[in-house]
């Protein structure tokens, strides 16, 4: 069983056109599926989980687009912190294009009984989090001292939407992730997704090189 | 058509046990493959190639596996020398564990026409190669300091063997790669697999987040 899984929600444009709807329609129809891998995880046990929100690079997108992904990020922070969970938002919380409504959460905050934890990447960048390190420290741990150094080692990443690559996802946490891809739209989760994930990782020799 | 294509060659272990071999057999398996891949990126015209090696933390291996990768290593370096290519060796070379065959093209080295670029990561790790950037530099340019400044952005990975990740290969030239799994063995590397990988590659959208 993999302690840690990163979400990958990606598809939201493409599931959008498809249905003739505009691209920033996507969005909000990402929020449930977040919920739902919430409650499997919560369900069988699973320690950690870091959904991909948004990034910098995603910021050069037109205006109505940023507008949609970061309401539906907000949205599902706030939902998950109804329920139980130790939520983590990591980003860069010096732009306008982070969402204020989020600034509390940049410290860990334990919701409910706070079983699981649940990191969001809200305007993340991988030089950001990698420069920090240089720009916050004068130690020589570089790596121990990343902005997203709360964030642990990734075991299973799952990304939604067919496309097979990382996306600037946490560079230094996915160097030995096994990486699983659905080729469905992120609005089109469905549970079978993470278990046939969770099937796959169990045939994979977990040997980190050695 | 990718600029930079990088190569994890995995599996030679599994196929030399899948032949009533024993593992190490399998690495002097791997040389042709590498020279078939080169032929091929050279007639298509690619401009760069990386080739993974070895790792740090697959030096953690019975001596007798070390012994065998390395082999292949230094073989398949000077098997490229006698070719047209600008050959370059990334890795840390204050170690027992890098061969000391290879000191000499840890420089950029041009042997016959220099056409193509062909790097190769020996005695490499994720973890030397940011670190490197805060022991060997007092400038904030982090990213551009690593110790594998010189191999550029990955457009396309291709890993044979079946496993569904990075294994540590370059973590900052991988952050936007398109990822392509063959699932042989890289012993019985076909020029079909590079054929497949680069159709792939032609569905992708490099949108770079954007």
């Amino acid at each position: 069983m993999p302690r840690h899984i990163a979400i990958i929600p990606d598809g939201n444009r493409r599931w959008a056109l498809a249905r003739g709807l505009e691209k920033h329609d996507g969005y909000k129809n990402g929020i449930i599926p977040g919920l739902e891998v919430y409650d499997i995880c919560m369900k069988i046990g699973i320690d950690e989980v870091t959904f991909f929100g948004f990034t910098q690079d995603n910021t050069k997108r037109p205006k109505v687009q940023k507008k949609a992904f970061a309401d539906a990020c907000i949205k599902s922070v706030q939902e998950i912190a109804k329920r139980d969970a130790e939520i983590l938002v990591v980003g860069n919380t010096n732009s306008d294009l982070f969402p204020k409504e989020l600034l509390a959460y940049t410290k860990k905050t334990k919701v409910g009984q706070g079983k699981i934890k649940i990191n969001f990447l809200i305007n993340y960048g991988w030089y950001w989090d990698l420069t920090y390190a240089f720009d916050n420290s004068d130690k020589e741990k570089m790596v121990e001292n990343i902005a997203s150094a709360d964030i642990s080692r990734i075991d299973l990443l799952i990304r939604w939407g067919g496309r097979r690559r990382l996306s600037g996802m946490l560079p230094i946490q996915t160097v030995y992730s096994d990486i699983y891809v659905v080729d469905e739209m992120w609005p089109d989760f469905k549970p079978e997704h993470m278990y046939s994930a969770l099937d796959f990782y169990q045939d994979q020799d977990i040997t980190l090189g050695g």
